[in-house]
């Protein structure tokens, strides 16, 4: 197995608060997959979203995106403004798309491997309002975008960044700029870029090269960021969506097409029902991607979840939630390619409740083999709000998770037979030389659970976990020291953003 | 798959909240189980504890156990009380466990089939002390643990009666016959009986006899309670233990034999090494109840977590605790006898923690193949105490849990073509006609979880899932009615109770 040669090998992984050695920075996800449907049924779904582009088809709002899909084959009604795909056609793009691909950050150290078995996780994204337990629930600013961008810096466990937050004191017109700014001046993990216009991506892509001092030509060669494309489930793809799928393959970047397909509401009531609208869709966005450049890398994503049928809420960690999570995993195995997954809930507060169902969606996701798991710290309230203390929750989740598939040392000495032999009936190991010599790693120490007395703890207050989390998120921002940017190109990204504001930036396409 | 057909026999499962037709009370686990080990680590361990028992051997503290052990062909010493069993003996002993069995509830739709993929969950077990929100911790009473058995009677997903909470106003002498009173007039799930010395034991027995109107051959025929057999680790066997095991094997009675190996303290610091001890102390214990009574109802036990080194303080729902029990199912299936789980925390507090570590240890134990799931209901602080809030947190997981493992339908309609062809690109699922026909037992719907907006949410006092907790145990035990206990046998279950009391009860061995 290895075991043992891993554990060494591993390294005291930064912000952790564990002593133990595992690599958080390169994650594999050891479990074995979890099936929701036989293998003909996976096909049966396969088949199912090819009839409906084929027969079907999907209605593109983007003219340069129906010009694209036409010249490739495909049948368009500009009247209607649908789009069919033959399955040949879709067959035949999707097998240009790579398997796997890495993700560069600033430093090798941050790239990112995806697909495979490699997992990697990232924080909550794109929500409107911040909270916490001191000042509530509030808008979002660019302090609290660049705070939790600082917070999934300095915990390992999170691989890539994320639009974490809404900064909604900054005008719209340059607020992708501080965004960007603030990504790559705080931290050195893979960047998220929006897809709202092409004038956006652009600067976003060329403050990335500047801050990384690649050529036009070296960026275009990687993908150094990745997007995440939503489709208007029932079969629509809008505008700056297509044009995010475009620009990203244009530029060699990585873009995560996430069809938001709710069981019930904007899909069939049924998870497979709702898992081949998700399919037909993503095979959509993936298909322009290839058109556009073949081998664009792209991470099949899927959101299926179920709504309550009596006030249509979306939910998120439920039992169908789990078994789509499942299956969207079947189905990204069954086309090759990487599977983005999410950690959600419906939750208002910091709760029992938002932590059930985000540990739910977790397990849901990492036993449906995913690779990237999205939204996995700090989401709260189905996505509008992000929480300082729900991330810190949710970090000390992702480690016990991370640690979980790590591997479990069973060779000769891990037996412990001289242990045994030495400590007598009703002793304790607590002095054995097999304990001592391994004490100080063998288990993962919390970061934020309290496992003292009643006693002790209630004399120190009897906090509770997710007031124990606000102290925590405050103490790591106060200790952060983000990652030293190259002078030179920390001044060109400066000089960028005073160029593009007084050219007036760029408004979000929609 | 046949899953249609599954959900179409389901029925309304009582106090779910649901609207789901999943049968609670006839749970299977579906999941395919996580490895923690190769088979050859499997067996390698398997070869060390019979080593330990062969070798090292284990002390037994009962003279009639001895007795027992030394007339079945094992190496006792009277001096240091030390057992050892040879391989050979403990392989034929371990043979002569049965496979699977049934244990029987008052009526036969409360029979619990234990072994094979069934799954069978209970609620908390043993602790000293109880708390709610509005009185805080404090010493159990006998209404509380009346209490604990109705919620536990109420809910389907729990399956099992258990030791809920210890009873402090009530004398040890009368104890036993004053909780198992409870569990017959509560209640009519399988019953849980203390291994406190023979006197007692046969007290509850003969309850239990009089409570089901059998004859004592009937009784003696199949399995209607379980004790509990937790080993002193490392290798010790107690008086009352022994006595239990003989107790309950001789009247056919289960016994689920239960190291409590924490790695680090009682057990070695490797996980694989505190499996080990595990292992050959639960084998030591099954050969026991097997030389009494060849095909003695047992179930392979286990509860191997590990300690935090720097304060020796118990831990749960950690990674080793999760890994323990993907090995731990492993060794059960490896011998072939039925697994108990566990579902545990040491948070002081019904708090997030709590939920995440609980949750945690419920999928290592749904991973890891288990059939018997203990304390996985209202458990708190590392078993000390019971908390009525944490019981209604748990029941949610325990439902969602339950919910994934029902199959996920995937038919020709299930796959929603009709559906999809009839829903325009940009339009909703709420009135189709597939929806229609399905929406209302499409989804689970939850008994605690809040979905509703921020805005409704706040305004509705905006309250967390424990405080909502707090008014659903409320509520339930306000609307509980016991299930009728035939008159006549309800008398002879007093009269037995006012005899023994008259006759000064029986007070626990030590």
């Amino acid at each position: 197995m290895g075991a043992t040669a891993t554990r060494r090998r591993g390294r005291r992984t930064a912000g952790s608060g564990s002593s133990r050695l595992a690599d958080y920075r390169h994650l594999t996800n050891t479990l074995v997959p979890q099936p929701a449907f036989s293998e003909d049924q996976v096909a049966a779904i396969h088949a199912t979203a090819l009839r409906v582009l084929e027969e079907l088809g999907i209605r593109v709002l983007n003219a340069e995106a129906r010009r694209l899909y036409a010249a490739a084959g495909a049948a368009v009604d500009e009247a209607s403004l649908m789009v069919r795909l033959d399955r040949g056609l879709v067959t035949e793009l999707l097998a240009k798309a790579p398997g796997e691909f890495d993700l560069e950050g600033r430093t090798p150290e941050r790239r990112v491997h995806m697909g495979g078995k490699s997992l990697a996780f990232c924080c909550v994204g794109g929500p409107p309002h911040i909270a916490d337990l001191d000042r509530g629930k509030r808008n979002g600013t660019l302090e609290d975008t660049r705070n939790i961008i600082r917070l999934s810096q300095h915990f390992d466990v999170l691989h890539l960044q994320s639009p974490n937050v809404e900064p909604q004191d900054t005008p719209l017109n340059v607020r992708h700029l501080w965004v960007t700014e603030a990504q790559l001046t705080q931290a050195e993990k893979p960047v998220f870029v929006f897809s709202r216009g092409t004038a956006q991506v652009r600067d976003c892509h060329e403050m990335l090269r500047l801050g990384y001092g690649l050529s036009e030509e070296e960026f275009r060669a990687k993908p150094y960021c990745y997007t995440v494309i939503n489709t208007n489930s029932p079969r629509q793809l809008d505008v700056p969506m297509c044009q995010g799928i475009i620009d990203g393959a244009e530029a060699g970047q990585c873009s995560v097409i996430t069809p938001f397909t709710l069981a019930g509401a904007m899909a069939p009531v049924t998870v497979a029902g709702a898992l081949v609208l998700q399919h037909a869709e993503a095979l959509a966005g993936i298909a322009l991607a290839q058109i556009v450049r073949p081998g664009a890398p792209v991470v099949y994503g899927s959101f299926t979840s179920n709504v309550d049928m009596k006030s249509g809420a979306p939910a998120f960690g439920t039992p169908e939630y789990v078994k789509g999570a499942f299956g969207a995993g079947q189905l990204a195995r069954h086309i090759g390619l990487p599977w983005r997954g999410s950690a959600a809930t419906a939750s208002n507060a910091p709760d029992e409740q938002s932590v059930y169902e985000t540990l739910m969606s977790a397990w849901g996701a990492l036993l449906g083999g995913v690779n990237l798991m999205l939204h996995a710290a700090g989401w709260l309230e189905g996505g509008l709000t992000a929480s300082y203390e729900k991330f810190m929750l949710d970090i000390e989740m992702l480690q016990l998770l991370a640690e979980t598939l790590q591997p479990l040392p069973c060779d000769e000495p891990d037996l412990a037979w001289d242990a045994l032999a030495e400590v007598q009936p009703g002793g304790h190991f607590f002095g054995a030389a097999h304990t001592m010599e391994r004490y100080q790693s063998a288990f993962y120490t919390p970061l934020l659970s309290d496992w003292r007395n009643y006693g002790a703890w209630a004399e120190d207050g009897g906090k509770t976990a997710v007031q124990r989390a606000n102290a925590l998120w405050k103490k790591t921002l106060a200790e952060f020291e983000p990652p030293k940017l190259d002078e030179g190109r920390a001044e060109a990204v400066a000089d960028f953003i005073a160029r593009r504001t007084r050219e007036g930036g760029a408004l979000p396409a929609s």
